[in-house]
């Protein structure tokens, strides 16, 4: 009976909703999500920095706010966020958002007209999917190796397909846990000048490293205002108060900011307050060297079941940081069919690696691992019912 | 340099934000924004609903949700406000957004393809030009009387435009503080069922009535599941915390579910919890009758100041509740010009009407003047040079 909008026949009900449900049994075993560790919240702290916001600013934070942004807040990300990685800014180039899943919505009104092209990596982040394709652009998928985006394969497709837009994860990348070395940023960002399109820098992930070097944003190499860099409050404090930023020229800023009026008038104030306050008490830095050792032992707890577990010839790469490990079950596994078994007989969830993918063969044969959700115990325990059933195959 | 997209060529940065920079200048008296009474919000039971929360439930707040909603909120929504209202609801009628602004996005996301037309009161809420216009549809003016939209005006409109959508405010509207009575409701979901299009009933400022007989929502009228119902807590609890609901039938929701898990994955934990907590606790009606009387008082000052300073002819409708006074001035005012002066020179800032108009007629000689947001002593002092400005003129 209702006439929907063309637009909603290109959207699916993203393979996320299926594993949010397979996340509320209470029963599975879920390597599906990206969710956090729940021992890892600063729940206290949030208390109260919460009732100090309220006691000293109460009518201000109910009150309505600004579209772009919490002005603490934005100070703030300047100052302990976009500083120390080395991103000379001011609050004029940074807008709040509620997450990196608006800024790349906002990013898309912005820029993307019908039967634009934006370039992803492949596999890919699925959200994005959903958010590009309401907004009937074309994704071209540009190869990775282990590294992460072929800058070769990159400069083919920019001659090809001339986009508007390239959306590259290039820390710990969702979903392979690939980093993108130092060597290759900078050819990105020179491509991004040389042929005059965007790079949408998402870069939730960098503070989650356990080991090895920091490797530069993409964006402190930009010399011509085309990078546009997401950060988001999920990974490093919570998820759940819904806040990100977006950092970018104030030319870009300023329609952003028209965007987001529209959407949603502005963010949360009490949930950007609680993230100023977070980071001008300079919690930040203490808080991330009491979670990376949670997941460091998570991850470390997977990678050793997969070799323990899963069956011969299987290849992963060991990420140095991030929520996932990327795996590639040998011979020709049927992995969609592999996870309806998963689910209903081992009540244990991943999500297959073909929903990251517009090129099929990228991930035909893989799977994503969350580690970052389950104890050390769940994840031995569900690790041994894949590999059970991975190696019957 | 940048290259953005078409639909940005159609927004343009909309006078609300004039009018927040208007309203960030401490010295100006403002009557322009929709701001609520700071002395209206109830801080120490948020504060205490917080804490709770917090040592509850943290890690389930501070962890990623749902993207229809926090569960308790949905329920609380039903069985609080849907119920009430006497409509039969369950939470599958229900998605939480971060306001009722993300819902006519959403809704125009699932709903609008370019081209399509939505009938718009005239005036009507500032806003949602710049929505609407991002999706390249046709806003089509309804004309209106005292009482609100006119149904032959209307049922003239849907037979030469065949709408897909009618956007419409019906309880003391915004701009223009109007009420529509019971028998044009029912003409309205009449039309919706005969010419099947989507009956948008935009409701947040309904319970902040002050005297009258509360009229039954649109939406308690619809047998054919075309009357979507937009509320809001900004208006009753806080507009800081960004929640808002959408009330359709489940078919729609699912549909909304997913434009808003590209949108923003979902809505603050903790402001869901807030207001879900607030209603479950049995708050509102007392809260409620605890804030009407100050914006009674705030209302009727404006009203005697009216007659007391503005000059001889100006015409205006008592309303019985909401924010707003519309006002038209006597002769041929030029009010964007008595726009620049008031914030100028007197220091008191408005909303020219023509703002709210595709028909520049509905509003060439009226102003918006809110009267929430000001004490009674600024209300009278601000009246009283706006009445000194009116009557040089």
């Amino acid at each position: 009976m209702y006439q929907f909008a063309d637009r909603m026949g290109q959207v699916s009900a993203s393979a996320i909703r299926e594993i949010f449900k397979a996340l509320a049994d209470p029963e599975i075993i879920s390597f599906g999500g990206g969710s956090l560790a729940n021992e890892s919240f600063p729940i206290e702290v949030i208390k109260e920095i919460t009732d100090q916001a309220l006691t000293e600013k109460g009518p201000k934070i109910l009150q309505y706010g600004i579209t772009e942004g919490w002005p603490a807040l934005r100070q703030a990300y300047v100052d302990h966020i976009a500083k120390p990685k080395g991103i000379n800014a001011t609050v004029d180039n940074v807008i709040v958002t509620t997450g990196a899943s608006q800024g790349i919505q906002l990013l898309a009104d912005v820029f993307l007209n019908p039967g634009d092209v934006v370039l992803v990596e492949s596999p890919t982040f699925l959200g994005v999917f959903s958010v590009f394709n309401k907004y009937f652009v074309k994704c071209i998928p540009v190869s990775m190796d282990e590294k992460g985006i072929i800058v070769e394969d990159l400069e083919a497709k920019i001659k090809e397909h001339n986009p508007k837009m390239l959306y590259t994860i290039p820390t710990f990348q969702n979903p392979t846990g690939r980093t993108l070395p130092v060597d290759r940023r900078q050819k990105v960002e020179e491509l991004a000048s040389e042929h005059n399109f965007i790079v949408l820098e998402d870069d939730p992930y960098c503070d989650l490293r356990f080991k090895g070097e920091t490797v530069p944003n993409i964006k402190t190499f930009d010399k011509t205002g085309n990078v546009v860099l997401l950060n988001s409050f999920a990974k490093i404090i919570s998820p759940g108060l819904r806040v990100g930023t977006v950092l970018a020229e104030p030319e870009i800023i300023q329609k952003l900011t028209v965007a987001k009026q529209g959407a949603d008038t502005h963010t949360s104030n009490l949930s950007q307050e609680i993230c100023a306050e977070f980071l001008n008490r300079g919690l930040l830095p203490g808080h991330l060297e009491k979670i990376r050792p949670i997941y460091e032992v998570r991850l470390n707890t997977m990678l050793n079941a997969i070799q323990k577990y899963f069956p011969e010839g299987t290849k992963y790469i060991e990420p140095e940081g991030g929520l996932f490990i990327w795996v590639e079950l040998p011979g020709k596994p049927d992995v969609l069919e592999l996870f309806k078994k998963a689910v209903n007989d081992y009540k244990v969830a991943f999500v297959p690696g073909i929903h990251f993918c517009k090129n099929p063969d990228d991930g035909i044969r893989h799977l994503r691992l969350n580690f970052s959700s389950s104890s050390p115990d769940q994840i031995e325990e569900g690790m041994k019912r894949l590999g059970e059933l991975f190696s019957k195959n």
